[in-house]
């Protein structure tokens, strides 16, 4: 296949990064894509630097072996971890969520006092204060880890008691610092921004690095002269490594349309076999 | 070494079955202990049959490797899927956590109206219904799902705002129900019991599994004469399939004891050669 006409790779530990190709289907209906969820092993978020290396290796390699053009890691906790390892192995561009996220902060701020919430791997990496302060080291950073958002997400909660208790919790110490900018650094983050806005009201911006991100792939793909301009659709496929029913569920929801085809594959076992689960074929 | 003086094998998916070796530890203090916990890989509570089924084999090889004389599977997602096909497989005896629960529910309710609380997987897979049901078929039981007490019980809010209105939200369906026992069908949940007894009730007698199993192990240590005599003071031993950093800091205000020595493993690797983490070698 010609290089443009390829599909662009989505990677993430799970679900989350379902935002990412939502906004990329959005943003860039002609393009083609290839997502890759792991959902055997998710959460990264809580696990060491090590760990997530090896399975985000084992995921770039997955898509790798799909012939995508672009590979885009939807994962914060990956982008934040290793994403210079990965862009060195891969053949292909690599592209994670932070720097577009980082870009939207550093020029978005008018106080130049800017929050980060995420994972707390992503929020211990310090990737985005790194990001933030390669673009303006004036900027003051205020960064807050906030575990039970993902939960709350995926149980559906995103605007009862809980989801509100729990945002008052991880945001008040940010809202007191008077941040302008809360940058949301997990993929899973912007199903509470209802939420999240009214506990920290209306004159904080809300970053979505979803929406950033897919803004990048676009300027990416235009510079590499990467765009599909084949009169086919689009083709959408989906690879998780877990039985699929719970993330076609979540996901279809989620996406507004049908999770189809969805393979199940085995992210440790390299050049495998695939175990197809194709709903058209059933 | 003779067999009574081997150590038991104690099987988890991450922390969580750290309960159980505490009440292992407090009714058998003459008993050494491996702990397994697959934090590379936690949770398993929202994972696929298959998935739970090959990383429960993983991790029980990796016990029978240690040379245990038994294996406590203390997960409850674990011994909700394939406890039976762990059973058969492995050369020692192997015991989960619901059937010790299952018995205390049957005999303790007055009312014959039991409620049960667990993962997802656990509740989907009726494994607690059927083992009260095993032992009276004429108990009504009532589940529930209840994802969030995990991560809420990992962030260490036990008895805050959200942690109440969580309680509130899941169990006030079983409350309707008049339950007068409630099974906590999950080792992390009796962290959570003064929450629980408080929406609850005072009446609502609270299974904890952890406890019960415990005692099973040493009926069971009896009954089949292996129980270990050897003078010298039990031995502890743990093992993570993650950087061990955040399981001894959780783990020891947990145990109230140190957690040393730890190593880490890879159980995808059969055989593997340790990565030693004993913090006295350091």
């Amino acid at each position: 296949m010609e290089m443009n006409n390829k599909p662009i790779g989505v990677f993430d530990s799970g679900i989350g990064g379902l935002t990412v190709a939502r906004e990329i289907m959005e943003q860039l209906p002609q393009e083609s894509i290839v997502y890759f969820g792991d959902t055997a092993r998710v959460p990264y978020g809580s696990k060491s630097r090590e760990t997530v290396t090896r399975f985000a290796f084992e995921g770039l390699n997955f898509l790798l072996s799909q012939d995508v053009k672009m590979v885009v890691v939807a994962c914060n906790t990956v982008s934040a971890t290793c994403l210079e390892e990965l862009k060195k192995y891969s053949p292909v561009p690599v592209l994670g969520v932070i720097e577009p996220g980082a870009r939207a902060a550093a020029s978005g701020t008018y106080t130049g006092t800017v929050g980060v919430i995420g994972t707390e791997r992503t929020i211990k990496s310090q990737a985005y204060v790194k990001a933030i302060h390669d673009i303006n080291r004036d900027i003051n950073i205020y960064s807050k880890a906030c575990p039970l958002f993902v939960p709350l997400v995926e149980e559906g909660w995103l605007d009862n008691e809980a989801a509100f208790y729990t945002a008052r919790t991880y945001l008040t110490p940010l809202k007191k610092e008077g941040i302008d900018t809360l940058v949301l650094a997990c993929t899973h983050y912007p199903l509470l921004k209802p939420t999240l806005q009214a506990v920290m009201g209306e004159n904080v911006r809300l970053v979505d690095s979803a929406y950033e991100t897919a803004k990048e792939v676009s300027r990416m793909l235009k510079v590499m002269k990467l765009e599909r301009y084949e009169a086919a659709p689009s083709v959408y496929r989906y690879f998780v490594s877990d039985d699929p029913t719970k993330f076609i569920e979540v996901g279809e929801r989620f996406l507004q349309r049908p999770i189809d085809p969805i393979n199940v594959i085995d992210p440790e076992v390299p050049c495998q076999g695939l175990k197809s689960k194709g709903r058209k074929s059933e």
